[in-house]
């Protein structure tokens, strides 16, 4: 399989991170959002969407959305929930981490840490990103007050999908002081075997 | 099951349409997010992240965000493809849904047509929203041109995730006259046995 990807994204960290887990092999393709890479003819013919990751398989056959392709790989794996309800409290926080914090907390950081120089038009936008950010950092922290995990008591997809950017977060210029049970999952979902960090490549 | 909801929002519509198709009966309790309902204490200890919809099982376990409670109504039925790349191939246009779709379509259509009024720096947005709602109107009349629906070829979540608020992008200032086969796979949806408008209520 081969995954379109830039190193530095955390959605293209979910299937690198996942894959290494299953023991599967990914060969990356580097494309540079930066310099256009995702917008050109040759790559908008594989996602329309003009947006990486893009799983690539064998066959040829294409998948768009990071968490799609966390679902897809882990499909019939322990990190995919069983229980019917437990399956759909997964895709639940890839819901909520696709509208409620991506939006916020990967923006940020883009614009802070990523992009060569920020427009004032994305200047202005920092404070409602902080104020949506920290109500999602908020939701995660009252839900692993009692949880170890996001889903079905156990590490998932979910967790992947959402420690992606959370561990990054600072990056954006979040301070997850206020967060202790966020910071303590953050450890616990590194400390899962098989764990690579975002810059680690096959 | 109850579905805690507003009538007139798409992503509340989505669960009453399939719980129809699919014979199920939803007891509905409206909540007026205007009238600040979604942030009152009483909702956000039902859900943390003061939004609706927000699926109650039976037995007292709740489930939010939409595209989530699509996935577990329809888990196991024929709007769930079975094939495991299908199934990836109907998230992924779940995600596309809420990343790259509601965030300009439904946020147009509300500010203009749901909102008493529209605060300045909301107005300004628009034209963002509308070039962004289109580049994913774009996205989906391009792959609509050679499939009837979104995926697996037959009818699916994934469509119903889509149409919830394409059918009323015009209540957002979109004109589809641009998208023929986009307004060409409405009509097909709309003629799904067991179609519902967002009108109707049980």
């Amino acid at each position: 399989m081969r995954l379109h990807q830039m190193q530095n994204s955390g959605n293209c960290y979910k299937p690198r991170l996942l894959a290494h887990q299953l023991g599967l092999s990914l060969d990356l393709i580097d494309v540079d959002m930066l310099k256009g890479e995702t917008r050109k003819p040759a790559f908008l013919a594989k996602n329309p969407n003009g947006r990486v990751p893009l799983l690539e398989l064998d066959d040829g056959r294409t998948l768009p959305e990071s968490n799609a392709m966390l679902f897809y790989l882990a499909d019939g794996t322990r990190f995919l929930p069983e229980d019917r309800f437990a399956r759909a409290e997964a895709l639940q926080w890839m819901f909520f981490e696709q509208y409620s914090h991506e939006p916020y907390i990967a923006v940020a950081r883009f614009w802070q840490s990523i992009a060569p120089e920020i427009p004032p038009a994305q200047a202005a936008r920092f404070p409602e990103w902080h104020e949506k950010g920290y109500a999602a950092l908020g939701v995660m922290e009252g839900h692993l007050a009692t949880r170890p995990f996001f889903a079905a008591g156990r590490y998932s997809i979910a967790d992947i999908a959402l420690y992606a950017y959370t561990h990054v977060a600072h990056e954006g210029g979040f301070s997850l002081a206020r967060f202790p049970h966020v910071t303590a999952w953050l450890a616990r979902v590194a400390g899962e075997a098989g764990h690579v960090p975002m810059d680690w490549r096959p």
